[in-house]
């Protein structure tokens, strides 16, 4: 059947070549999106929808109300809804956010944000149509006093371009106010693990305590986080590029297309940290006039500049574009969820990566719920040696695959935790009844993968997360340490007094003194050596009774 | 410095919207393709232009004679120059596939080949430009009698088009016959690794035994890699796709698209493995007439069409569209590289994941130059200690990054090493003085990432995988035990020869006999029972001597 190996000219072989288009790239490469299997699949759709809610939310300064409901057309089909009361979207840009690849208003903008690179959710839509054949549905109301557009979508992979199915403006709507609703029909599997749908809707509840998060899964169940707190968030703003994260090519395309008219009010307009005598002093260094036009600098003289700028002295990017959660909110978020008997969040100072600011936050979750078994029971000595719950954000979102390659966990797995008391073997994660929490946010996260997985490993990173936990961990172990002591003393007060009885019995069969009225002393004798100690002051394995009979 | 948080109304945010470029995307996300940072930039920049290479020799069917220089111009950046004697690129073809992302002949058409995306080379160009500002060479002659065209290229980022920044024919070029030169300047970072450009040479080398392949790295040294067969092996064939690897989505493409007329000729002239008995009972289940066009079908009719496709049995699809490189030619080149005391390959019958065929070929080299230190001494026990090296080929193309996300380096990991004779401690590589190799060739190569260095974990590869490896690792097992007791006896027979000594000692004072005389009886008799149990037959501890003793 296979066509037979003919040798082939330049001239055969041109004739061959063709453009691609980067929705059949990726159609045919959907694995790279998250679209590897069903289960997976089933995820990806809810997550790229979600994320998007409460990005427009946040875009128009909404507290989000998110609705998320998941049906069983048939066997591994499905239908997800996601509803959302952000500000809508205006008509003519409904086809080209909903199915196109590559378009948005997030990419490379310098603003931190789930979404950032225009791909997710028209690759959903693409995943629908490419596994059940239908289009996406979309009901959108930009304003209170406007139509609700309903719009039944599908993308022209050949083109890359949106076709529209049908389309009409509905007077009354399900919308109120303002918001965007959008159903797919996919195939996919729903499965109830730590992959599941469930558990991402669980930790971005956690992550956005100022939304209320309604969810309905396959099998009908129903789960309402209602938010905590009313006021919105610290919102991230967007920052222009930093001198000196900038490459020469992309120097080369700024200077080009740049709108300033002199090559300083370029440096000082299309770059943050650049004053005057920043931009007076690069020029100066490559020897070009600090007035001549930017738009024509030939390659020789951006390769100077480009030079010159790494030679100057620049503050460093602004930081206060980044919005993590804050140590309050995160650990009233994990409070909530965990019920630990410990909680400690950690906010760092945001740091720098290749030009790019980023901020990390972790939290270490200790006991509570988090020492019970599925069904509710005190775990075992050895169900609680099981590695530590790892929950991983970036942007607020959490990352559910990928764990072993990601940057997070790398350094999790780079602390030596014996030395803040966790079990810890061959270089893996701790064991214990403990969760670890770690957020990134950044204006630029280093995906390993357009399915936003996981954190590429830059060692900036990596020192920053490392930093954050070994913090909360010095915390933890002191409490550990704390309840250990605890125990420890009142497991002695324990064998002490089953001993005093005995010791009673022997006393009294030498000197026939009363047995009670002698073991009540004993205990008394012991008592008052503890609160000496304070309960917890205990250093040594030299058993209490033995130094009570030396008096 | 950052710009104030203001929420942004529908019709606000619809403005920010934009269409990204793929080259932007790329350019941006350039760790996707394999340019993470500078020593693998430089890897992968020589990796693309090889690739391109030896496929565009293997589909003109010429042996391939490829030259790879890596000249430092500065601390950090190289000049690198690959040059082959394939067919040529004619003039108007070159601007698109060297400065085009997403371009090419070799993306989706069901036959194996080193790329298979369109984007690689372009990468590199794109990156040349990004971190030196330089354009890229291109030199092509596609045919004996033409001149050579010489080309400086871009690519213009924004819009994802060449820009030919020169272009000129020569008479006298420095190309022969036919053939294409590429040199880029590139910021990157040379080391002497497992990791490096030295390394990546070598293992082509291996699986290329039918090219000359000329290598001078940046330190000025040169290596000559001579072929060792003189004819093309086996080369890789085109098919159609499988309808049971197809998705409903792409059906409905390529029905809309076929150049058949009826639903019948269309599903027999669109796929492998569908003659017409298959096409009509295809059509009957799904209740379509198949005399009707295959253009017009309508989404439901489509899904019914893809439903009753499922349904109906068809043959696998043909598998002689693969080339692997062969049992013998696989040993050859790993006998040549490692020189070692064992060396086996298996070639594995081809098989089919989603529709893709795909086939393993494995080996295992043991001892040799593998058993010895860098300095060439022979390792310490210690050293023999350490895991093995495990070397990953995909369609002839060495893996050198991500070894431990591959599925072929999963599927090694997941063998119980120990029934094999190879210590292997946690789940991870075995241990020994050995090299493990790995080829999967396919229509289809599942990589994880763009930048084509790890192969998504598929339980048919990875099965297919470790049946390939087993059947090594049992030959290996027999070779090793079979040493092993030659050498057992070796050393037993060591220890007769000194304890006969002893008791020949003993004997002599207590009957006076002759020393020497005793000894040599002794050894006699020895000898005689190992020739007897032929050197390797010795089952039990039990000292030979002390059989001798109770004669």
């Amino acid at each position: 059947m296979a066509k037979e190996a003919v040798a082939k000219t330049a001239e055969q072989l041109g004739k061959e070549q063709r453009a691609i288009s980067v929705a059949e790239f990726f159609e045919k490469n959907r694995h790279l999106l998250g679209f590897d299997n069903p289960t997976k699949a089933l995820l990806t759709v809810v997550k790229e929808a979600v994320d998007n809610s409460l990005d427009a939310c946040e875009e128009a300064h909404i507290l989000p109300d998110i609705k998320v409901i998941i049906k069983t057309v048939e066997e591994n089909v499905f239908r997800v809804t996601v509803e959302d009361n952000g500000p809508g979207i205006v008509k003519q840009q409904i086809p080209h956010i909903f199915a196109r690849l590559l378009y948005g208003s997030k990419f490379g903008r310098g603003k931190q944000g789930r979404g950032q690179q225009g791909i997710g959710i028209s690759a959903a839509v693409l995943y629908a149509q490419l596994t059940t054949g239908k289009g996406t549905l979309i009901l959108s109301k930009p304003a209170k006093d406007k139509p609700t557009h309903k719009m039944e979508l599908k993308l022209d992979t050949t083109k890359n371009e949106p076709k529209v199915l049908h389309e009409e403006d509905l007077k009354d709507g399900p919308l109120k106010h303002t918001g965007t609703s959008i159903t797919l029909e996919i195939q996919g599997k729903y499965i109830q693990s730590k992959h599941s749908v469930d558990e991402y809707m669980r930790q971005t509840a956690i992550m956005n305590p100022h939304a209320n998060i309604h969810y309905e899964n396959p099998p009908g169940e129903k789960f309402n986080w209602k938010r905590s707190i009313e006021k919105m968030p610290k919102l991230p703003t967007e920052i222009k590029p930093h001198p000196h994260g900038v490459e020469m090519g992309i120097l080369e395309r700024m200077a080009h297309a740049t709108a300033s008219r002199t090559i300083a009010s370029f440096l000082q307009n299309d770059f943050c940290r650049v004053g005057s005598t920043s931009a007076e002093e690069i020029c100066r260094l490559a020897g070009l006039d600090s007035g001549a036009s930017a738009r024509t600098l030939t390659g020789d003289q951006i390769k100077k500049l480009y030079e010159s700028i790494q030679k100057v002295k620049l503050m460093r990017p602004p930081t206060d574009c980044l919005a993590p959660i804050g140590t309050k909110m995160f650990e009233e978020g994990l409070r909530t969820e965990f019920k630990p008997e410990f909680v400690r969040a950690i906010t760092r100072d945001p740091v720098v990566y290749r030009g790019n600011p980023f901020q990390i936050e972790a939290a270490i979750a200790y006991g509570g719920s988090l020492a019970l078994t599925q069904s509710g029971e005190v775990a075992s000595e050895d169900a609680v040696q099981q590695p530590v719950k790892l929950i991983r954000y970036a942007n607020k979102m959490p990352l559910l695959y990928e764990q072993s390659s990601c940057a997070l966990t790398k350094a999790v797995q780079g602390i030596k935790w014996k030395r803040y008391g966790l079990e810890q073997s061959g270089g893996g994660l701790p064991s214990g009844p403990a969760s670890i929490i770690v957020h990134i946010c950044s204006t630029w996260v280093p995906y390993t993968s357009e399915g936003k997985e996981a954190i590429a490993s830059y060692p900036e990173i990596i020192e920053e997360v490392k930093l954050a936990i070994q913090e909360c961990a010095r915390d933890l172990m002191r409490y550990v340490s704390h309840k250990a002591r605890g125990e420890l003393a009142e497991k002695k007060r324990e064998i002490f007094r089953k001993y005093s009885m005995e010791l009673a019995v022997s006393i009294h069969a030498i000197t026939g003194e009363d047995k009670e009225k002698l073991q009540a002393k004993l205990l008394k004798i012991a008592e008052k050596m503890y609160k000496q100690q304070g309960g917890d002051e205990i250093e040594e394995e030299k058993p209490a009774p033995a130094h009570n009979e030396e008096e």
